[in-house]
């Protein structure tokens, strides 16, 4: 199978060719929330767009409602945008409902995929294994001379910041890319193989990585550095997030 | 200053913030033949998007008339895109009109630029030299928290292949964009780290990253391989390419 990097939301094919699967990527910080909650026992995260649509999906759902606009939490929310708030002890057996500035628009955007995943560098490992299961045996074409993606290609989404292409999201592609290459699971696109150079290169501090970035500076500015230090762990959440039909994130136990 | 890159012609702003110098990268092979063109002597390579415009400009200036579509040499043309043709017995004192399916669309992407250059990695560090030579001394602006391009900044643009990102340009543009970090000129985007640390990863065996890119494969199936030898050296050309008013890239000798 072929993979393939959007550097940001608008590199993402549209159509999206049919069959392929998707994996949001957003690091600092929607979807270290959504497998931090996932793992902390939520019962499902919804992503919500928008900031109103989410206060009535949580009524409706009797959901917990997080996130947040331009970094800060929102006016009657009842967590803001940090992985570490998302906790058992507020999230066990709740559903929640999440707006973010930038991960859930990635989500809008792969609409129609044969899988979508919510994947960080906190469940970036998991989130190949989920992967590789849900694609199962899927054929190659016989002549394949083009990058051009076809049904059971992986197309690793990077959310980015405001449309800018964010280290953060791409340092997790290339770490998910770089884990289907070694096992010899897949082939990687040029995009795919930029972002395993730019994993490769900071692996070992990633934290640095973040700090440096302007997801991770933004961060700074209003408080929130402390954050990620949480996001930039790699493979802290042993179960990848899939979003089911109904528009809900929700952990996928994998076999052993 | 701040250095920026664009991995495809699509992720250009538009319009182009006031003031932003702009380096047009497209590795196989557009650059690096208009780079092979000037350093042996011709008058000024004309970069022109259409074929048939292509033609009629030739026969406007008389002009040596080069160029593909598909890779392949155009039926009547002088000469198709291996740089390695454009040599002195060919080019000296002659104009030339060059004509691609990626690099003169990324000129057209760029108009209006403070300055536009045509780099590969062949010229790469003369670029830097002749960039950072047009500037000149603009002031940074006081208070600057996010990437937002201002007037004095940088933005690289990578030609790609088709819409697709290609790593042969990525890889050029982390060589120039890291130059300018070392020169201690310039800041990086997420985009330009990105960039950076595929060139760092490949440096010692750029002929091994094209040959795997998807530009590379494609000129392999057009028994044109041996060209990525010539576009995989970096800094054999001494001259930068400038773009100038009359849309001529011409060599800009450099102060010793």
């Amino acid at each position: 199978m072929l993979v393939d990097v959007a550097f940001t939301i608008g590199d993402v094919p549209r159509p999206l060719p049919d069959g392929v699967h998707a994996v949001v990527i957003d690091v600092v910080r929607a979807m270290s929330v959504v497998a931090h909650a996932l793992d902390a026992g939520a019962d499902g995260v919804r992503p919500v767009a928008d900031v109103e649509a989410a206060r009535a999906a949580a009524a409706a759902h009797g959901a917990l409602l997080g996130g947040e606009r331009g970094g800060l939490p929102l006016d009657g929310f009842d967590l803001g945008n940090s992985p570490g708030d998302y906790d058992a002890a507020r999230c066990a057996d709740r559903p929640v409902v999440l707006t973010t500035s930038n991960g859930t628009r990635a989500v809008e955007a792969v609409a129609g995929a044969a899988s979508i995943w919510g994947a960080a560098l906190v469940n970036a490992e998991a989130t190949v294994r989920g992967l590789l299961a849900a694609r199962g045996d899927v054929a190659e074409p016989a002549e394949r001379t083009g990058d051009d993606l076809v049904a059971g290609d992986v197309l690793l989404v990077c959310a980015g910041s405001d449309d800018r292409v964010a280290a953060d999201d791409v340092a997790a592609a290339g770490c998910i890319a770089g884990s289907l290459a070694l096992r010899g699971a897949a082939r990687g696109t040029d995009a795919a193989r930029t972002a395993v150079a730019l994993f490769d290169t900071w692996k070992h501090d990633l934290i640095g990585l973040l700090r440096r970035s302007l997801s991770g500076r933004k961060l700074a500015t209003i408080g929130l550095a402390a954050d990620l230090e949480v996001c930039a762990t790699v493979d802290t959440v042993p179960t990848p997030a899939r979003l089911d039909d109904d528009g809900v994130f929700r952990a996928r136990p994998l076999a052993r």
